[in-house]
């Protein structure tokens, strides 16, 4: 039984750089936000090792963003997320999980401040977009809600600030993380953050307009020959390593922040969140996300979570996988019940190769 | 170059009957409401004629059910569709295009009525979702808004009535379009509706918990073994010939219904809709989506939108294309301005295999 070709169709829309991305030919693609994204180039392994030793170019315009642009903005972005954000800068991204006024997620976007009434949102796998609408529209907020012809492109690995450099000049070298700063672009200046989607460093490109696509990529292919440069996309081992987590197959939509083990972002909750009083009352949750180190040899995709047990009893379940060639056991993410959770529990778990022991790791990999 | 594999994680769902999917082996698969979505199991053609001639069993759990439920329920969506639902029945389903307040469609789902203060919303493609709630989160609304374990199941094909009376009793044949009745699936009454995306005729019905699935998938299969039953999906010839719309694809998001050519659905807009003033302004489209033969023989996939013009002027796009077999030329959907959206105009496409001549049609095929 042979996995299906993904069907394409005007639904899935194309980027600005998916004529780039099909002639590297990945070998699987998955949708996300109703684009495609690359999950396999030459294969997962060479694509980990490559990530961590070069620098790769990926196509992340399914990072779709939503601008809010109006007195309101900053008010309803606050209404949205737990995390404070009245200090933050004009060069700054903050990671802001964004949920319902029962304090359940809804995604775990990353917000680009512009302006005092202008931001982007980087959206994860959810049309947030719809929320910020009803929001808007039934308060009659003035505020513009919008999709922004905006395309993200990732420069990730250890050689990114090289590659960077060649392109823009030394000054991306001191961009610190999660700042993000104007970097020419075919004549236009386009916002450049020192972010993306590995533990590798890196930067993602906010590219304004679709049409400057296909000149900017081919340019960093250009220059960064000697740095052995090469299309890429987030990759599922180097991403279990780090803990970088996956909204909607590890966090699942109305999971509370505290469940996802995201603790560390509501020390401070803004009133303005409409959540505010119903976070509060789940602040002690009883499953959290847990790293989990599985025993054996490479596990088989996770296509479906696996079940976790302890003494016979259910405690939680794996929600990604994979055999990570460096740490040299199975890495994993799970969702795992208090009784648990602690680090050094040892646990069954079920896949679809029989049952195995897991280990609740104290801390992700890398 | 050859398409990717469709890569799977945790993030994109497994449906009640994806084990019995995978083992009919598709050739393609989609991802919809992020969940996987057959578009083809022998070749387009061939599921194509088999759809039209016998009976065909869609794993349709993408369509994502949202149940809203309490005293608010029926205030929340006529908030969000001008269609009039105020005479709308415990046993009927409609078709209610989801708008925000400024007209622009989010969503053409079905709604399925259940009592006068629960509804099941039947999605296309967007997590409409998260719009419900934000409206309901702002204005307090007493109404729990959720997603149920609901995963619908499609009995479609001329063969479909014989099919589903041997299972639920001859009471089925009588059902109208778009009415619902409670039909038994293992001791669980559950609603089966008229209804489905293909104009061959048959039900969906609405699987209530997972675990029921692989049994009714079964039962099906045995029961319609000599009507030539098989696992089928909606069908991209059938559903062009049919004018059946794709939201994404064929309709975008923020297009009035006007432009999609919703207009009978708009003959006395709701005042309850928050966009039925905005809609009146935009009664007037300046395009709008017509059925579209284009001449040569069989045209390549539709990927990305081809360009329409007339006399040198860019008139719309191609949104939907595929050669028809039983009407001997190509089908297509297309968006097209007021200039050449009259019957029997004649304009020029832009295709992947070079321009084409196209003809405006009076109507869609079937």
């Amino acid at each position: 039984m042979s996995a299906p070709l993904l069907a394409t169709s005007t639904r899935i829309r194309r980027t600005p750089f998916s004529q780039r991305v099909d002639a590297a030919e990945p070998k699987s693609t998955t949708v996300y936000n109703h684009t495609p994204l690359v999950a396999v180039y030459r294969s997962l392994e060479e694509d980990y090792h490559h990530l961590k030793r070069a620098v790769q170019i990926w196509d992340v315009s399914c990072e779709r963003q939503v601008e809010l642009r109006g007195p309101d903005a900053a008010r309803l972005i606050q209404m949205t997320t737990p995390r404070d954000l009245s200090a933050m800068g004009d060069d700054q991204c903050y990671y802001v999980p964004a949920v319902d006024a029962q304090g359940g997620l809804l995604n775990d976007p990353v917000a680009v401040r512009l302006a005092a009434d202008r931001f982007w949102v980087s959206l994860a796998d959810t049309d947030l977009l719809l929320y910020y609408k009803g929001l808007a529209d039934a308060l009659k907020l003035d505020v513009a809600v919008f999709e922004p012809d905006v395309s993200p492109l990732a420069i990730q690995g250890p050689k990114a600030d090289d590659l960077a450099a060649r392109i823009w000049g030394d000054e991306v070298r001191s961009l610190k993380f999660f700042r993000h700063m104007r970097a020419d672009v075919g004549g236009t200046p386009m916002v450049l953050a020192r972010s993306g989607w590995s533990k590798q460093g890196g930067f993602e490109l906010y590219l304004d307009g679709a049409h400057n696509g296909p000149a900017i990529w081919d340019q960093l292919m250009e220059a960064g020959r000697d740095l052995d440069v090469h299309a890429g996309c987030p990759n599922l081992i180097e991403r279990i390593e780090g803990g970088l987590l996956s909204f909607g197959g590890d966090i699942k939509i109305g999971e509370t922040p505290y469940e996802a083990g995201l603790q560390r972002f509501m020390k401070s909750v803004s009133p303005t969140c409409l959540a505010a009083e119903a976070l509060e009352k789940k602040s002690n949750p009883t499953k959290q996300i847990r790293p989990l180190s599985i025993s054996g040899d490479a596990v088989p995709a996770v296509t479906e979570e696996w079940s976790l047990s302890l003494n016979g009893e259910s405690v939680g379940e794996v929600r990604a996988a994979a055999w990570s060639p460096d740490f040299n056991t199975n890495v994993a993410i799970a969702m795992v019940g208090r009784d648990a959770w602690d680090a050094g529990t040892e646990v069954s778990v079920t896949t679809p190769s029989g049952t195995r022991t897991a280990k609740v790791e104290p801390g992700f990999w890398i």
